[in-house]
């Protein structure tokens, strides 16, 4: 055995000589001679973002799989949030782990992506309690159970037990996952919307982005197909249209008037998409927005049902942030509430709502938990959508019980429910406070996870990206990484208006390390202008101001 | 909220009244006239097949969405281990609920699909210890815990939590999961094979199917691409070539000699393939074989090895059942110890191993765990796996963690290992009885969860499915579940050699029950023969005997 470790040691050696630099997320054409980096696009970028990452080995003989012989769809996708300031993240964090000292920071902060407990939030202590005896059953049996968790947690982990056939939380559950599960959760939206909710309309996920997947998968026929997204969008969407072969069918939201969403954009945009032939099947509403942060006004969300019920559109809702809203006069109000409360009822709008227990104040993002509520299909088109879940048989059981206790926490009364509040109050005002940090108006957070800051870049900076072959925003996201360790996502990963340049950050550092945060996000600014000839106090087109 | 419930619930009524029967797994063309079902196709079938299974109403007013709208891929895919018997049996089931002696048996038994858990099989003690300490941290501080969990999982857990950053069993992971885990696997493979495996070849998936949809989507570009599948095979393969597009190239296993592999088959159909203008990009090997029960001999998978090689084909080896071998003269080996054992090196063969965390003696299907090990690829390829992988961000924690246990479990010293290898056998030695519970040699299970026997059913018989619409072992299911509530899978669901009948039975049901159920196929075969007119005795080409 440790003959075999050691000759493959000196092999991974010699291959990290040879090996390329990995470039995930790119702006060339796949095919084209210039798709593959190579050290000459990366001119000024500094030198630790050169090093190989891969371990992988260049292929000796003909290999009967190449990149040019991959499906097209699939080189075509993009990622932005885990693409290639991540994969230089990774590599940074680990020299830093093999060579402290050797960089201007000590940590890398991933402010790339919505993911709270990596961060240092803590799991609600209620929701943990029930998964354990779930996966333990056996402990229910124990005496000393009793002193380590909640009667609730007991009381609620034994009545979940009950809805699954032989309490076996290790077996495949039905498709859309344990009907048990489903009626909480159907009672949990009813609780929210004041309208009924179906469990059967109910399709458990393991997170949102399956059940956006098989959404995609089912409505595209072919590239003549488009879906509506709003630009900036969460990149789950761009990339998910790719994969199925769609077209992206583009509606810009307006950076002006805090990222508002404007119907006559909606019909501008699908009369242009009509008049190339293409077919829009959906409208992707992200509510709150991500990455702007933006939170739908009830007569804006009117206006968009009924935009989607004249042209015969799908309504993809995206309501994976409903609990996270900070400004006060802001609230979440789902789509289906809408349209019922409208006096639309099931046969009038095929609506799709996504929800995840990654978002919220839980973050649960690791249990990969989700649901979909489907209504306003016919009886056929469903059991195509049952089809196409049972493919993969069901997801994950740990997520379904995780989902159902997002949508049915601990009551008044409870033995958790006072522990419960504090905790939940606690992410949440934490978070409130984290989104209005930053001082200009324009940038701050209503709702969600992020900040979409408009970065205005001198045209030196900019020839000095191209020179790189980069997108402006990439190299300023890389440049930031590489001087203070913080990831955030170049704007040109959601899409923006064409010349306009932005990031998505986080806000979820907790909040000791906020100051350190933004001083060295200040100072790294000042630098990069000071580097391209411009002055701090002349940079004043700058709207973005820590 | 009672009003709109009680709103609900008239609807419901009502609607019930018009909704069609669920027919989700059908063998005529999605848009021929005839492709919904009706009663007249259901001729012969008893009367409890009839009714409506589905609550949803058909569209009053013209939907954006129906199914001849529907991406075609979909429409053409087909599952038949969810397919229509496992709602037909769904709906037996809340019947016997609701009027218990309302049909000739006490409980539906799903033998439709590996699901050990679901019919009594008990989890592994000490991989729920670690699931659940890991799922709720706080007990590793609790003097509690050193009562109530062993030593070892306690240990396992803490080491486990080290590796995660933050400690954080909630936060998303590396796109290819923690990193900590897929050390530990690679190690696990190095045990069992005896070659080097490498963590950055390790892709932690929600089980196998994720990782074989993923290997699909990322080969197929069109219908002229192909993937060669063994017949009869799992139909997760068929469901995800027809989902992306390819076209699927049968190779048949050879049922007379136990479901032999010949490689002159597939040089045959591989040729017949490119007569057709179809490249032929992977070929698929499920050793142990599902639904065959079949053991590859070394001598046939190095065969297989050496074809893959000259034809420049991608390996993808399912080899989920490596633990269920029941035949004390067969041995599971790895397609790859194989490969490197023959002296090919990791740039000579592109291979895909998936394992799961459903199979084996843990059948842990609820989880979602397992993992695919890829090699042989070039390092931009790989870039290409990495960014479809990150596109679902990675797969759930739990599962990953228990992918980990299931490749190093507890050892010799450790306090739960006697307890473990008690279980364990325990299981696997159960298994191997079941397995040779049936008298006739041919359809004893060498490997897998299943036997597949071969049904010769009379012509009366396939008229009368003929009749029905019906495919005849899809028949002949239909009737066996009505009469005894036992759920197999027809044979056509898998592939079969046309004019051949068989159904797939897993053999998972508790011992104590199978005496029982042994006795209601048989019952119910010599019921069906006696229908059309065949006496049980001169059935003496019925290769099925009981």
């Amino acid at each position: 055995m440790r003959k075999f470790v050691g000759e493959r040691a000196k092999r991974l050696i010699a291959n990290n000589t040879i090996a390329s630099v990995v470039k995930l997320n790119h702006h060339h054409t796949p095919c084209s001679p210039n798709y593959y980096s190579n050290r000459s696009h990366l001119r000024r970028l500094p030198s630790s973002l050169y090093s190989p990452i891969s371990s992988y080995s260049i292929m000796a003989s003909t290999p009967p799989v190449t990149v040019e012989s991959l499906n097209p769809k699939v080189l075509k996708c993009e990622y932005a949030v885990r693409g290639e300031i991540v994969t230089v993240a990774q590599k940074l964090q680990q020299d830093l782990q093999e060579n402290p000292g050797s960089h201007p920071f000590e940590e890398i902060l991933y402010c790339n992506i919505g993911n709270p407990q990596h961060l240092g939030q803590k799991p609600i202590t209620f929701f943990r309690e029930v998964l354990a005896l779930c996966d333990h059953p056996v402990l229910l049996d124990k005496n000393e159970t009793m002193g380590l968790f909640s009667a609730d947690s007991i009381k609620r982990a034994s009545s979940i037990l009950d809805q699954i056939p032989g309490r076996a939380t290790g077996a495949y559950s039905h498709s859309q996952g344990i009907k048990g599960l489903r009626d909480t959760i159907a009672a949990g939206i009813e609780a929210r919307d004041g309208f009924p909710a179906d469990p059967n309309d109910i399709f458990l996920t393991d997170g949102a982005s399956p059940g956006v997947h098989m959404m995609m998968q089912l409505l595209i026929r072919s590239e003549n197909d488009g879906i509506l997204c709003p630009i900036p969008q969460y990149p789950l969407y761009s990339a998910s249209i790719a994969l199925h072969g769609g077209t992206l069918v583009r509606y810009y939201l307006d950076e002006a008037t805090g990222w508002g969403l404007e119907v006559s954009e909606l019909k501008k945009q699908l009369e242009a998409a009509k008049e190339k032939g293409i077919t829009v099947r959906a409208l992707v509403a992200i509510n709150p927005g991500n990455p702007t942060g933006q939170v739908l006004a009830e007569e804006n969300q009117r206006q968009i049902v009924d935009f989607c019920k004249e042209e015969g559109l799908v309504l993809l809702a995206d309501e994976v942030y409903q609990e996270n809203i900070y400004a006060p006069d802001k609230k979440f109000h789902s789509f289906k509430k809408i349209c019922r409360a409208m006096g639309y009822g099931e046969k009038d709008i095929p609506l799709v709502s996504f929800q995840s227990v990654s978002k919220g104040y839980h973050g649960e993002c690791g249990k990969r938990g989700g649901y979909m509520e489907v209504t306003g299909f016919s009886s056929e088109v469903r059991q195509q959508f049952y089809k196409v879940a049972s493919v993969n048989l069901c997801s994950n059981i740990t997520g379904q019980i995780l989902a159902s206790l997002v949508m049915s926490p601990p009551k008044v009364g409870d033995e958790s429910y006072d522990a419960y509040m504090s905790e939940r109050d606690g992410i949440l005002e934490s978070l409130a406070r984290r989104a209005k940090l930053r001082r200009c108006e324009l940038q701050q957070s209503r709702g969600a996870m992020y900040l979409f800051p408009n970065i205005r870049l001198p045209d030196k900076a900019i020839k000095a990206a191209e020179d790189a072959k980069k997108a402006a925003d990439a190299y300023y996201a890389l440049r930031l990484l590489d001087a203070t360790g913080v990831v955030v996502v170049p704007g040109s990963g959601f899409g923006q208006v064409p010349g306009s340049w932005h990031f998505r950050c986080t806000i979820l550092p907790q909040e000791d390390k906020i100051p350190a945060i933004v001083s060295r996000l200040t100072d790294f600014h000042k630098q990069f202008m000071d580097e391209f000839h411009i002055t701090y106090k002349a940079a004043r087109y700058i709207l973005w101001k820590l």
